[in-house]
Protein backbone atom coordinates (compact mmCIF):
# COMPACT_ATOMS: atom_id res chain seq x y z
CA UNK A 1 0.00 0.00 0.00
CA UNK A 2 1.46 3.79 -0.75
CA UNK A 3 1.24 6.62 0.99
CA UNK A 4 -1.98 8.40 -0.84
CA UNK A 5 -3.41 5.03 -0.47
CA UNK A 6 -3.13 5.00 3.45
CA UNK A 7 -4.00 8.66 3.77
CA UNK A 8 -7.42 8.01 1.71
CA UNK A 9 -7.93 5.30 4.02
CA UNK A 10 -7.70 7.29 6.60
CA UNK A 11 -9.43 10.43 5.54
CA UNK A 12 -12.29 7.86 4.42
CA UNK A 13 -12.72 5.98 7.50
CA UNK A 14 -11.55 9.04 9.99
CA UNK A 15 -9.33 7.19 11.56
CA UNK A 16 -5.44 6.78 12.31
CA UNK A 17 -6.01 3.79 14.47
CA UNK A 18 -3.70 0.57 14.48
CA UNK A 19 -4.80 -2.10 16.31
CA UNK A 20 -1.78 -4.28 17.66
CA UNK A 21 -2.87 -7.77 17.29
CA UNK A 22 -0.81 -9.27 20.23
CA UNK A 23 -2.46 -11.99 20.73
CA UNK A 24 -1.57 -14.39 24.21
CA UNK A 25 -3.22 -17.93 24.31
CA UNK A 26 -2.98 -17.40 28.02
CA UNK A 27 -5.64 -14.01 27.94
CA UNK A 28 -8.29 -15.09 25.50
CA UNK A 29 -11.51 -15.70 26.37
CA UNK A 30 -11.60 -19.29 27.78
CA UNK A 31 -14.68 -20.44 25.32
CA UNK A 32 -12.32 -19.45 22.25
CA UNK A 33 -10.00 -22.93 23.68
CA UNK A 34 -12.23 -25.78 22.33
CA UNK A 35 -11.66 -24.13 18.48
CA UNK A 36 -8.94 -25.96 16.43
CA UNK A 37 -6.81 -22.81 16.27
CA UNK A 38 -7.80 -20.29 19.51
CA UNK A 39 -5.18 -17.69 18.70
CA UNK A 40 -6.71 -17.03 14.77
CA UNK A 41 -10.42 -17.60 16.19
CA UNK A 42 -9.92 -14.50 18.61
CA UNK A 43 -8.25 -12.71 16.00
CA UNK A 44 -11.13 -13.18 13.43
CA UNK A 45 -13.74 -12.30 15.83
CA UNK A 46 -11.05 -9.03 16.89
CA UNK A 47 -10.77 -8.02 12.95
CA UNK A 48 -14.87 -8.39 12.16
CA UNK A 49 -15.00 -6.13 14.98
CA UNK A 50 -12.74 -3.33 14.34
CA UNK A 51 -12.04 -3.43 10.75
CA UNK A 52 -14.41 -0.55 10.36
CA UNK A 53 -12.55 1.56 12.77
CA UNK A 54 -8.70 0.56 12.14
CA UNK A 55 -6.40 1.55 8.94
CA UNK A 56 -3.46 -0.73 10.27
CA UNK A 57 -3.17 -4.15 11.64
CA UNK A 58 -0.04 -4.91 13.65
CA UNK A 59 0.61 -8.36 14.90
CA UNK A 60 4.15 -8.72 17.40
CA UNK A 61 5.72 -11.98 15.93
CA UNK A 62 6.73 -12.58 19.40
CA UNK A 63 3.64 -13.94 20.85
CA UNK A 64 3.36 -15.86 17.72
CA UNK A 65 6.80 -17.34 17.70
CA UNK A 66 6.28 -18.08 21.53
CA UNK A 67 3.75 -20.66 20.23
CA UNK A 68 5.89 -22.45 18.19
CA UNK A 69 4.92 -23.63 14.34
CA UNK A 70 1.29 -23.57 15.56
CA UNK A 71 1.57 -19.63 15.69
CA UNK A 72 3.31 -19.48 12.55
CA UNK A 73 0.00 -21.27 11.35
CA UNK A 74 -2.47 -18.64 13.10
CA UNK A 75 -0.22 -15.44 12.36
CA UNK A 76 -0.74 -16.60 8.60
CA UNK A 77 -4.45 -17.28 8.52
CA UNK A 78 -4.76 -14.31 10.13
CA UNK A 79 -2.70 -11.89 8.24
CA UNK A 80 -4.42 -13.86 4.70
CA UNK A 81 -8.08 -12.90 6.82
CA UNK A 82 -7.06 -9.22 7.25
CA UNK A 83 -9.03 -6.76 3.91
CA UNK A 84 -6.71 -6.05 1.59
CA UNK A 85 -7.28 -2.81 2.14
CA UNK A 86 -6.03 -2.27 5.66
CA UNK A 87 -2.37 -2.08 6.26
CA UNK A 88 -0.84 -4.77 7.53
CA UNK A 89 2.56 -4.19 9.80
CA UNK A 90 4.87 -6.73 11.21
CA UNK A 91 6.16 -5.92 14.58
CA UNK A 92 9.37 -7.85 14.45
CA UNK A 93 12.27 -5.52 15.37
CA UNK A 94 14.90 -7.88 12.92
CA UNK A 95 18.17 -6.55 12.17
CA UNK A 96 20.83 -8.22 10.84
CA UNK A 97 23.94 -8.10 8.63
CA UNK A 98 22.87 -7.51 5.12
CA UNK A 99 22.57 -10.41 3.15
CA UNK A 100 20.94 -12.55 6.50
CA UNK A 101 18.17 -9.12 6.79
CA UNK A 102 17.64 -9.83 2.97
CA UNK A 103 16.62 -13.32 4.23
CA UNK A 104 14.08 -11.32 7.13
CA UNK A 105 12.53 -9.14 3.93
CA UNK A 106 11.49 -11.99 2.04
CA UNK A 107 10.18 -13.77 5.08
CA UNK A 108 7.68 -10.93 5.93
CA UNK A 109 7.17 -9.57 2.64
CA UNK A 110 7.12 -12.74 0.40
CA UNK A 111 6.34 -15.93 1.75
CA UNK A 112 3.85 -13.78 4.62
CA UNK A 113 3.16 -10.55 2.49
CA UNK A 114 3.17 -7.76 4.87
CA UNK A 115 2.54 -4.32 4.03
CA UNK A 116 5.98 -3.58 6.45
CA UNK A 117 8.21 -4.77 9.07
CA UNK A 118 9.12 -2.79 11.66
CA UNK A 119 13.37 -2.97 12.17
CA UNK A 120 15.53 -2.18 14.38
CA UNK A 121 18.78 0.87 13.64
CA UNK A 122 21.33 -0.47 15.64
CA UNK A 123 23.46 -2.29 12.93
CA UNK A 124 22.98 0.66 10.68
CA UNK A 125 22.56 0.83 7.22
CA UNK A 126 23.22 -2.17 5.24
CA UNK A 127 20.78 -3.92 7.67
CA UNK A 128 18.68 -1.94 7.05
CA UNK A 129 18.55 -1.59 2.85
CA UNK A 130 17.57 -4.97 1.94
CA UNK A 131 13.78 -4.17 3.53
CA UNK A 132 13.79 -1.06 1.22
CA UNK A 133 14.77 -3.39 -1.75
CA UNK A 134 10.73 -4.17 -2.01
CA UNK A 135 9.01 -2.06 -4.50
CA UNK A 136 5.61 -1.07 -2.78
CA UNK A 137 6.80 -2.39 0.86
CA UNK A 138 7.80 -0.32 4.00
CA UNK A 139 10.34 -0.03 6.84
CA UNK A 140 9.19 0.81 10.03
CA UNK A 141 12.54 2.04 11.93
CA UNK A 142 13.04 2.08 15.67
CA UNK A 143 13.74 5.60 16.61
CA UNK A 144 12.29 6.17 20.50
CA UNK A 145 10.62 3.87 22.07
CA UNK A 146 7.87 3.75 24.44
CA UNK A 147 9.53 1.62 27.35
CA UNK A 148 11.65 2.91 29.84
CA UNK A 149 14.65 0.96 28.38
CA UNK A 150 14.89 3.54 26.13
CA UNK A 151 16.89 6.10 28.20
CA UNK A 152 19.42 3.57 28.66
CA UNK A 153 21.08 4.14 25.15
CA UNK A 154 18.59 5.95 23.00
CA UNK A 155 17.31 9.65 25.01
CA UNK A 156 21.38 9.53 25.58
CA UNK A 157 23.15 12.55 23.71
CA UNK A 158 25.81 12.02 21.29
CA UNK A 159 29.17 13.95 20.80
CA UNK A 160 27.72 15.69 17.85
CA UNK A 161 24.83 16.79 20.25
CA UNK A 162 22.11 15.20 19.12
CA UNK A 163 20.50 11.98 21.03
CA UNK A 164 20.70 8.95 19.56
CA UNK A 165 17.96 8.44 18.41
CA UNK A 166 17.48 11.93 16.57
CA UNK A 167 21.14 11.01 14.91
CA UNK A 168 18.98 7.74 13.96
CA UNK A 169 16.64 10.15 12.28
CA UNK A 170 18.92 11.88 10.90
CA UNK A 171 21.20 9.19 9.26
CA UNK A 172 18.47 6.86 8.02
CA UNK A 173 16.85 9.68 6.35
CA UNK A 174 19.17 8.75 3.78
CA UNK A 175 18.40 5.16 3.05
CA UNK A 176 15.06 5.26 2.51
CA UNK A 177 12.13 8.17 1.18
CA UNK A 178 8.41 8.99 2.90
CA UNK A 179 7.01 6.65 0.60
CA UNK A 180 8.89 3.57 1.79
CA UNK A 181 10.49 4.54 5.51
CA UNK A 182 8.46 5.17 8.96
CA UNK A 183 9.55 5.58 12.13
CA UNK A 184 8.70 4.20 15.53
CA UNK A 185 7.97 6.99 18.03
CA UNK A 186 6.77 6.29 21.46
CA UNK A 187 3.60 8.08 22.92
CA UNK A 188 5.25 8.70 26.03
CA UNK A 189 7.20 11.68 24.86
CA UNK A 190 4.49 13.61 23.38
CA UNK A 191 6.20 16.85 24.19
CA UNK A 192 8.95 15.24 21.83
CA UNK A 193 6.60 15.34 18.54
CA UNK A 194 6.81 19.04 17.73
CA UNK A 195 11.21 18.61 17.57
CA UNK A 196 10.64 15.66 15.80
CA UNK A 197 8.21 16.89 13.31
CA UNK A 198 11.03 19.70 12.20
CA UNK A 199 13.22 16.57 11.69
CA UNK A 200 11.27 14.56 9.50
CA UNK A 201 7.76 16.35 8.58
CA UNK A 202 6.90 14.18 6.16
CA UNK A 203 7.33 10.38 7.58
CA UNK A 204 4.58 8.44 8.62
CA UNK A 205 5.23 7.88 13.04
CA UNK A 206 4.17 4.20 14.01
CA UNK A 207 3.20 5.62 17.75
CA UNK A 208 3.21 2.36 20.52
CA UNK A 209 2.48 3.36 23.55
CA UNK A 210 -1.74 5.14 23.55
CA UNK A 211 -3.96 3.03 25.44
CA UNK A 212 -2.16 0.40 28.56
CA UNK A 213 1.03 1.98 27.89
CA UNK A 214 0.07 5.50 29.46
CA UNK A 215 0.33 7.74 26.04
CA UNK A 216 -2.02 10.71 25.49
CA UNK A 217 -3.84 11.00 22.17
CA UNK A 218 -4.46 14.39 22.34
CA UNK A 219 -0.66 15.49 22.26
CA UNK A 220 0.39 13.25 19.89
CA UNK A 221 -2.26 13.84 17.21
CA UNK A 222 -1.98 17.64 18.22
CA UNK A 223 2.32 17.89 17.64
CA UNK A 224 2.70 15.12 15.87
CA UNK A 225 0.57 15.05 12.56
CA UNK A 226 1.24 16.37 9.31
CA UNK A 227 -0.48 17.65 6.51
CA UNK A 228 -1.11 13.83 5.23
CA UNK A 229 -1.91 12.98 8.89
CA UNK A 230 1.57 11.05 9.11
CA UNK A 231 0.13 8.83 12.10
CA UNK A 232 -0.57 5.29 13.04
CA UNK A 233 -1.31 5.38 16.59
CA UNK A 234 -1.37 1.70 18.10
CA UNK A 235 -3.29 0.03 20.48
CA UNK A 236 -3.08 -3.29 21.51
CA UNK A 237 -4.18 -4.70 24.78
CA UNK A 238 -6.56 -1.57 25.65
CA UNK A 239 -8.71 -2.89 22.30
CA UNK A 240 -7.93 -6.56 21.88
CA UNK A 241 -8.61 -7.39 26.13
CA UNK A 242 -11.18 -4.92 26.52
CA UNK A 243 -13.71 -7.72 27.81
CA UNK A 244 -12.07 -11.43 28.80
CA UNK A 245 -16.14 -12.87 28.57
CA UNK A 246 -18.23 -13.96 25.54
CA UNK A 247 -18.22 -10.27 24.63
CA UNK A 248 -15.12 -9.35 23.64
CA UNK A 249 -15.52 -9.17 20.63
CA UNK A 250 -18.13 -6.72 20.67
CA UNK A 251 -16.11 -4.68 23.53
CA UNK A 252 -13.11 -4.55 21.86
CA UNK A 253 -15.40 -3.04 18.62
CA UNK A 254 -16.47 -0.44 20.91
CA UNK A 255 -13.32 0.48 22.10
CA UNK A 256 -12.21 0.98 18.37
CA UNK A 257 -14.93 2.62 18.13
CA UNK A 258 -14.18 5.25 20.93
CA UNK A 259 -11.03 5.89 19.52
CA UNK A 260 -11.73 6.11 16.29
CA UNK A 261 -14.18 9.16 17.30
CA UNK A 262 -11.54 10.48 19.40
CA UNK A 263 -9.77 10.69 16.24
CA UNK A 264 -12.19 11.87 13.84
CA UNK A 265 -12.12 14.65 16.00
CA UNK A 266 -8.43 15.31 16.12
CA UNK A 267 -8.30 15.16 12.42
CA UNK A 268 -11.05 18.31 12.08
CA UNK A 269 -8.68 20.10 14.35
CA UNK A 270 -5.42 19.68 13.40
CA UNK A 271 -4.92 18.00 9.87
CA UNK B 1 25.71 -24.63 30.12
CA UNK B 2 27.46 -22.74 32.45
CA UNK B 3 30.87 -20.95 32.05
CA UNK B 4 32.78 -23.73 33.38
CA UNK B 5 31.80 -26.48 31.92
CA UNK B 6 31.66 -24.07 28.79
CA UNK B 7 35.55 -23.80 29.14
CA UNK B 8 36.57 -27.32 30.09
CA UNK B 9 34.63 -28.36 26.87
CA UNK B 10 37.44 -25.71 25.06
CA UNK B 11 39.98 -27.04 26.57
CA UNK B 12 39.09 -30.41 25.61
CA UNK B 13 38.78 -30.14 22.28
CA UNK B 14 41.20 -27.17 21.85
CA UNK B 15 39.14 -25.52 20.19
CA UNK B 16 36.51 -22.28 20.82
CA UNK B 17 35.03 -22.59 17.07
CA UNK B 18 31.17 -21.93 16.87
CA UNK B 19 29.60 -23.18 13.11
CA UNK B 20 26.68 -20.71 12.03
CA UNK B 21 24.27 -22.90 10.77
CA UNK B 22 23.16 -20.51 7.72
CA UNK B 23 21.29 -23.37 5.82
CA UNK B 24 20.13 -21.70 2.85
CA UNK B 25 18.49 -23.95 0.61
CA UNK B 26 19.81 -22.71 -2.74
CA UNK B 27 23.33 -23.17 -1.73
CA UNK B 28 22.92 -27.02 -0.06
CA UNK B 29 24.48 -29.25 -2.75
CA UNK B 30 22.25 -30.39 -5.11
CA UNK B 31 21.69 -34.49 -4.25
CA UNK B 32 20.33 -33.46 -1.09
CA UNK B 33 17.00 -31.78 -2.68
CA UNK B 34 15.28 -35.13 -3.01
CA UNK B 35 15.74 -35.17 0.83
CA UNK B 36 12.00 -34.94 2.83
CA UNK B 37 13.98 -32.07 4.83
CA UNK B 38 17.04 -31.49 2.63
CA UNK B 39 17.94 -28.28 4.95
CA UNK B 40 18.05 -30.57 8.63
CA UNK B 41 19.75 -33.33 6.10
CA UNK B 42 22.19 -31.31 5.41
CA UNK B 43 22.86 -30.13 8.86
CA UNK B 44 23.16 -33.58 10.22
CA UNK B 45 25.81 -33.97 7.89
CA UNK B 46 27.85 -31.19 8.90
CA UNK B 47 27.26 -31.48 12.59
CA UNK B 48 28.01 -35.01 12.43
CA UNK B 49 31.17 -33.93 10.40
CA UNK B 50 32.27 -31.17 12.55
CA UNK B 51 31.23 -31.87 16.45
CA UNK B 52 34.82 -32.89 17.61
CA UNK B 53 36.06 -29.92 16.88
CA UNK B 54 33.32 -27.34 17.68
CA UNK B 55 31.79 -26.40 20.86
CA UNK B 56 29.24 -24.38 19.95
CA UNK B 57 26.52 -24.69 16.99
CA UNK B 58 25.19 -20.95 16.03
CA UNK B 59 22.07 -21.16 13.46
CA UNK B 60 20.93 -17.94 11.90
CA UNK B 61 17.34 -17.72 12.46
CA UNK B 62 16.73 -15.43 9.33
CA UNK B 63 17.48 -18.82 7.13
CA UNK B 64 14.95 -20.75 8.86
CA UNK B 65 12.13 -18.16 9.02
CA UNK B 66 12.40 -17.71 5.38
CA UNK B 67 11.52 -21.07 4.79
CA UNK B 68 8.14 -20.75 6.69
CA UNK B 69 7.11 -23.58 8.95
CA UNK B 70 9.02 -25.85 7.04
CA UNK B 71 12.22 -23.40 8.41
CA UNK B 72 10.93 -24.33 11.72
CA UNK B 73 10.59 -28.13 11.85
CA UNK B 74 13.84 -28.33 10.10
CA UNK B 75 15.48 -25.82 13.12
CA UNK B 76 14.17 -27.84 15.64
CA UNK B 77 15.54 -31.19 14.24
CA UNK B 78 18.64 -29.54 13.80
CA UNK B 79 18.94 -28.17 17.20
CA UNK B 80 17.50 -31.74 18.55
CA UNK B 81 20.31 -33.37 17.17
CA UNK B 82 22.89 -31.58 18.35
CA UNK B 83 24.88 -33.28 21.07
CA UNK B 84 23.54 -32.17 24.28
CA UNK B 85 27.59 -31.23 25.48
CA UNK B 86 27.91 -28.82 22.82
CA UNK B 87 26.66 -25.23 23.37
CA UNK B 88 23.94 -23.79 21.17
CA UNK B 89 22.93 -19.71 20.29
CA UNK B 90 19.69 -18.95 18.47
CA UNK B 91 21.41 -15.85 16.33
CA UNK B 92 18.17 -13.99 16.52
CA UNK B 93 19.17 -10.47 17.14
CA UNK B 94 15.73 -9.74 19.14
CA UNK B 95 14.62 -7.01 20.92
CA UNK B 96 11.25 -5.84 22.34
CA UNK B 97 9.78 -3.81 24.94
CA UNK B 98 9.95 -6.39 28.60
CA UNK B 99 6.94 -8.42 28.14
CA UNK B 100 6.91 -9.05 24.56
CA UNK B 101 10.90 -9.94 25.00
CA UNK B 102 10.01 -12.42 27.99
CA UNK B 103 7.41 -14.55 25.08
CA UNK B 104 10.82 -14.46 23.12
CA UNK B 105 12.70 -16.09 26.07
CA UNK B 106 10.27 -18.69 26.07
CA UNK B 107 10.41 -19.53 22.29
CA UNK B 108 14.37 -19.98 22.04
CA UNK B 109 14.73 -20.93 26.07
CA UNK B 110 11.61 -23.28 26.80
CA UNK B 111 9.95 -24.08 23.55
CA UNK B 112 13.07 -24.74 21.67
CA UNK B 113 15.82 -24.88 24.42
CA UNK B 114 18.59 -23.00 23.29
CA UNK B 115 21.35 -22.66 25.54
CA UNK B 116 21.63 -18.51 24.40
CA UNK B 117 19.90 -16.12 21.95
CA UNK B 118 21.65 -13.08 20.78
CA UNK B 119 19.85 -9.74 21.55
CA UNK B 120 19.90 -5.96 20.13
CA UNK B 121 20.29 -3.55 22.78
CA UNK B 122 19.06 -0.37 21.52
CA UNK B 123 15.33 -0.48 23.46
CA UNK B 124 17.71 -0.72 26.76
CA UNK B 125 17.56 -2.83 30.28
CA UNK B 126 13.60 -3.89 30.37
CA UNK B 127 13.84 -5.35 26.57
CA UNK B 128 17.20 -7.31 27.58
CA UNK B 129 16.20 -8.14 31.22
CA UNK B 130 13.38 -10.69 30.35
CA UNK B 131 16.40 -13.12 28.81
CA UNK B 132 18.14 -12.92 32.06
CA UNK B 133 15.75 -14.38 33.87
CA UNK B 134 15.96 -17.75 32.68
CA UNK B 135 18.04 -19.70 35.06
CA UNK B 136 21.24 -21.36 32.69
CA UNK B 137 20.76 -19.44 29.72
CA UNK B 138 22.59 -16.69 28.48
CA UNK B 139 22.09 -13.40 26.60
CA UNK B 140 24.43 -12.23 23.97
CA UNK B 141 24.58 -9.01 23.53
CA UNK B 142 24.92 -7.23 20.27
CA UNK B 143 28.08 -4.90 20.91
CA UNK B 144 30.55 -3.80 18.14
CA UNK B 145 29.16 -5.94 14.98
CA UNK B 146 31.07 -6.89 11.81
CA UNK B 147 29.49 -5.34 9.00
CA UNK B 148 29.68 -2.20 7.49
CA UNK B 149 26.53 -0.18 9.29
CA UNK B 150 28.35 -0.96 12.66
CA UNK B 151 30.05 3.19 11.63
CA UNK B 152 26.24 4.41 11.59
CA UNK B 153 25.76 4.43 15.07
CA UNK B 154 27.71 1.53 16.87
CA UNK B 155 31.04 3.51 16.50
CA UNK B 156 29.74 6.89 16.77
CA UNK B 157 31.32 9.02 19.86
CA UNK B 158 29.52 10.18 22.67
CA UNK B 159 28.48 12.95 24.83
CA UNK B 160 30.37 11.00 27.62
CA UNK B 161 33.27 10.33 25.64
CA UNK B 162 32.77 6.55 24.93
CA UNK B 163 31.49 5.47 21.63
CA UNK B 164 28.15 3.87 21.41
CA UNK B 165 29.17 0.27 21.63
CA UNK B 166 31.56 1.24 24.58
CA UNK B 167 28.54 2.72 26.17
CA UNK B 168 26.21 -0.49 25.73
CA UNK B 169 29.01 -2.71 27.28
CA UNK B 170 29.17 -0.35 30.38
CA UNK B 171 25.61 0.15 30.84
CA UNK B 172 24.75 -3.68 30.22
CA UNK B 173 27.18 -4.59 32.66
CA UNK B 174 24.62 -4.18 34.86
CA UNK B 175 22.45 -6.14 33.84
CA UNK B 176 23.56 -9.46 34.12
CA UNK B 177 26.59 -11.25 35.31
CA UNK B 178 30.08 -12.95 32.97
CA UNK B 179 28.09 -16.18 34.03
CA UNK B 180 24.90 -15.24 31.36
CA UNK B 181 25.61 -12.73 29.88
CA UNK B 182 28.09 -12.39 26.45
CA UNK B 183 28.70 -9.87 24.19
CA UNK B 184 29.09 -9.94 20.08
CA UNK B 185 32.17 -8.59 19.23
CA UNK B 186 32.94 -8.38 15.40
CA UNK B 187 36.39 -9.39 14.24
CA UNK B 188 37.45 -7.21 11.44
CA UNK B 189 38.04 -4.49 14.65
CA UNK B 190 40.70 -7.15 16.00
CA UNK B 191 43.08 -3.54 16.85
CA UNK B 192 40.10 -2.62 19.29
CA UNK B 193 40.19 -6.31 20.87
CA UNK B 194 42.91 -5.10 23.51
CA UNK B 195 40.43 -1.94 24.43
CA UNK B 196 37.43 -3.52 25.14
CA UNK B 197 38.71 -6.77 27.00
CA UNK B 198 39.91 -4.09 29.58
CA UNK B 199 36.57 -2.61 30.12
CA UNK B 200 34.60 -6.34 29.84
CA UNK B 201 37.76 -8.70 31.05
CA UNK B 202 35.60 -11.45 32.04
CA UNK B 203 32.91 -11.58 29.78
CA UNK B 204 33.11 -14.18 26.49
CA UNK B 205 32.89 -12.60 23.60
CA UNK B 206 30.94 -14.13 20.54
CA UNK B 207 32.87 -13.31 17.62
CA UNK B 208 31.85 -13.30 13.76
CA UNK B 209 33.30 -12.41 10.45
CA UNK B 210 36.02 -14.68 10.86
CA UNK B 211 36.23 -16.22 7.55
CA UNK B 212 34.03 -14.78 4.97
CA UNK B 213 33.53 -11.33 6.53
CA UNK B 214 37.74 -11.38 6.80
CA UNK B 215 38.41 -11.09 10.20
CA UNK B 216 41.90 -12.42 11.64
CA UNK B 217 41.98 -15.43 13.88
CA UNK B 218 45.34 -14.81 15.38
CA UNK B 219 45.02 -11.10 16.32
CA UNK B 220 41.52 -12.01 17.70
CA UNK B 221 42.94 -14.38 19.92
CA UNK B 222 45.95 -12.74 21.20
CA UNK B 223 43.91 -9.55 22.26
CA UNK B 224 40.48 -10.75 22.25
CA UNK B 225 41.56 -14.37 24.82
CA UNK B 226 40.79 -13.94 29.33
CA UNK B 227 42.07 -16.62 31.52
CA UNK B 228 39.07 -19.04 30.53
CA UNK B 229 39.43 -18.72 27.15
CA UNK B 230 36.45 -16.07 26.56
CA UNK B 231 36.19 -16.34 23.13
CA UNK B 232 33.29 -18.43 20.70
CA UNK B 233 35.02 -17.57 16.98
CA UNK B 234 31.82 -17.70 14.41
CA UNK B 235 32.80 -19.47 10.65
CA UNK B 236 29.59 -20.08 9.21
CA UNK B 237 30.14 -19.78 5.34
CA UNK B 238 33.62 -20.81 5.61
CA UNK B 239 32.64 -24.23 7.07
CA UNK B 240 29.59 -25.33 5.90
CA UNK B 241 29.80 -24.51 2.17
CA UNK B 242 33.34 -25.54 2.04
CA UNK B 243 32.23 -27.31 -1.12
CA UNK B 244 29.00 -27.74 -3.20
CA UNK B 245 29.49 -30.69 -3.99
CA UNK B 246 28.42 -34.31 -2.72
CA UNK B 247 31.84 -34.56 -0.51
CA UNK B 248 30.32 -31.33 0.99
CA UNK B 249 30.51 -32.47 4.66
CA UNK B 250 34.02 -34.04 4.21
CA UNK B 251 35.00 -31.14 3.37
CA UNK B 252 33.35 -29.31 6.06
CA UNK B 253 34.81 -31.24 8.19
CA UNK B 254 38.29 -30.47 6.89
CA UNK B 255 37.98 -26.84 7.29
CA UNK B 256 36.39 -27.25 10.86
CA UNK B 257 39.63 -29.15 11.63
CA UNK B 258 42.15 -26.20 9.98
CA UNK B 259 40.28 -23.62 12.26
CA UNK B 260 40.84 -25.92 15.61
CA UNK B 261 44.26 -26.52 15.41
CA UNK B 262 44.84 -23.36 14.65
CA UNK B 263 43.24 -22.42 17.54
CA UNK B 264 45.08 -25.24 19.54
CA UNK B 265 48.04 -23.04 18.45
CA UNK B 266 46.57 -19.89 20.09
CA UNK B 267 45.37 -21.79 23.09
CA UNK B 268 48.87 -22.62 23.63
CA UNK B 269 50.52 -19.65 23.26
CA UNK B 270 47.72 -16.75 24.63
CA UNK B 271 45.76 -18.37 27.02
Amino acid sequence: MDRASLFAAIQKKQSYLCVGLDTDIQKIPSHLLKEKDPVFAFNKAIIDATAEYAVAYKPNLAFYEAMGLAGWESLQKTLDYIPKDIFTIADAKRGDIGNTSGLYARAFFEAMNFDSVTVAPYMGEDSVKPFLAFEGKWVILLGLTSNAGSEDFQSLKMASGLRLYEQVLETSQLWGTPDNMMYVIGATKAQQFGEIRKRIPDHFLLVPGVGAQGGDLRSVSQYGMNPQCGLLVNSSRGIIYASSGADFAQKAGEEARKIQQEMAEYLHLFL
